[in-house]
């Protein structure tokens, strides 16, 4: 029986499992790779993004704290997490099973693709899925929007504050009678496409241009990147039978990292708190872990 | 008019100054100094403190990008932020009136202090008020802890749990009755001094040793470090008219840093989250000003 099982091995996860060694937790990190999507840099054609804060240089640290500690990480991947007389037991997919006080879950969030032909190829080239981490880089740059709902519009927003000419590609209405809606049709550097179908991401190394569909008229123009803002999936199936997620599938925590179920904390972008940032990740972790060794200090 | 004006530069302050710059809000970072209690080490005798986790190096890196970008920060103090016709002001104690769209508040928080010989001397050198950041340093050495409440057995569990041996000097009974109470009695290697004065703080270079009386004894012992545990007093003068505070001085926020008064944001210590780590309070700061780039998108 460990103290802590934390599962997960992005910024969240790893901080919460330096820090519980640190607290001297039992504890066991289950993870399929070390470090997550801080490897998901986004670059632009002749462009070598300077993003000032990434938290990489911290994440790496804990990386190799845990690469050196090996007994306290394991990789594997978690198919469920189930309470048992007020512990845990956690199944792997390998057909383990480990039982332990406390969890932690950051097993983060996968962003919603499309599915069109150059997708795949060119993430990170020019193709980015957080507008909130990446708008910056199209500084007098034109980039394209795809997406709807409240996420896409607030996108598109913080482009048009930097971009040169955001072009805005809408699959339905989406929520274009919002204030803020009604504010970006104001703007002189965005353009609206609405009912708009992305066909196809065109580039050799990196995003060069798109081609889509808009009332019923096909088009390709060039662009130095593409934002998918469709919203992001939370990769929270391993605790879907415990009543702790919303209708977004998100785990719903207190600012404390606290599930409602006793035990059960998470933290990251698996949560229902606003994050997509490394360093807001490794806060979050930090606080769920000592949280859960609040809760260990007090059963 | 600036669209943001942070005050305070700890951990929190300064993250949500470089995050602001980064998205091209148009910001002034004023604080008293540069890093806060990120210095606030503690060193024991005969003991170089190994601490893994100390995000100094994020706060270091992102004070010298401030430190370059002069004209964004100033070194004042903050007498009041006082709301005025969906903006505010704030007023500085030298006397200027600066005006803002946005406001983040991350002026921390100071540990109640009890005044007696030693103490100012040998802070950071033996003397924390923040068992939850150092307790790990004492694991097979002598530690007093001093305060009552639950944060102080909170912090004696933490002790008891890596310590050789802990001395709980409680002012009054406080809660020993609780459940946590009853289990630190239990300890062997834990004891309880009931209405205890602690007189003064021993030690040349680093605590030695304390005087303190209980029960009518006066007694002086040997220790290896001590903790002073009465708790924070948080930095929310400045507000205190706006009604966003608890009756502990604490500004309260919801998980994204934002208090019940539109456009007021509020990180780190001086809020009632869960925090005292340099880690968490980054996260926080970045969380904060995330948020206010969202409200002054959306205005």
């Amino acid at each position: 029986m460990y103290d802590l099982i934390i599962i997960g091995g992005g910024p969240a996860g790893l901080t919460a499992a330096v820090y519980a060694l640190y607290k001297r937790i039992e504890t066991l990190l289950i993870s399929e790779d070390l470090g997550g999507k801080v490897s998901y840099h986004l670059k632009l054609k002749g462009f070598e993004g300077h993003e000032i804060i990434t938290g990489a240089d911290v994440v790496e640290k804990f990386k190799r704290q845990l690469e050196y500690l090996r007994f306290a990480h394991r990789i594997d991947r978690i198919a469920k997490v189930e309470p048992v007389n007020g512990n845990f037991a956690v199944l792997t997919q390998s057909g383990e099973r480990l039982e332990a006080r406390a969890i932690v879950v950051a097993t983060g969030a996968t962003p919603q693709r499309i599915d069109v032909p150059g997708e795949r190829r060119l993430i990170g080239r020019g193709l980015s899925y957080s507008a909130v981490s990446h708008a910056q880089l199209f500084i007098e740059r034109e980039a394209v929007l795809f997406g709807s709902g409240a996420r896409a519009l607030r996108a598109a927003a913080e482009l048009a504050n930097v971009a040169r000419h955001v072009h805005l590609l809408l699959p339905d209405r989406g929520e274009m009678e919002s204030p803020l809606g009604k504010k970006l049709r104001a703007s002189s550097n965005l353009t609206v496409y609405e009912n708009a179908e992305l066909r196809e991401i065109r580039g050799e190394q990196f995003v060069e241009s798109i081609v889509f569909q808009s009332q019923g008229v096909a088009r390709e123009i060039a662009v130095d990147g593409l934002f998918i803002e469709l919203g992001l999936i939370p990769n929270s199936q391993l605790v879907a039978d415990l009543g702790v997620t919303d209708n977004q599938g998100r785990i719903v925590v207190d600012c404390k990292c606290a599930t409602s179920h006793p035990g059960l904390f998470a933290a990251g972008d698996v949560t229902d708190v606003f994050i997509e940032q490394v360093l807001i990740c490794i806060g979050e972790g930090a606080k769920a872990v000592l949280n859960a060794y609040e809760y260990l200090l007090t059963q």
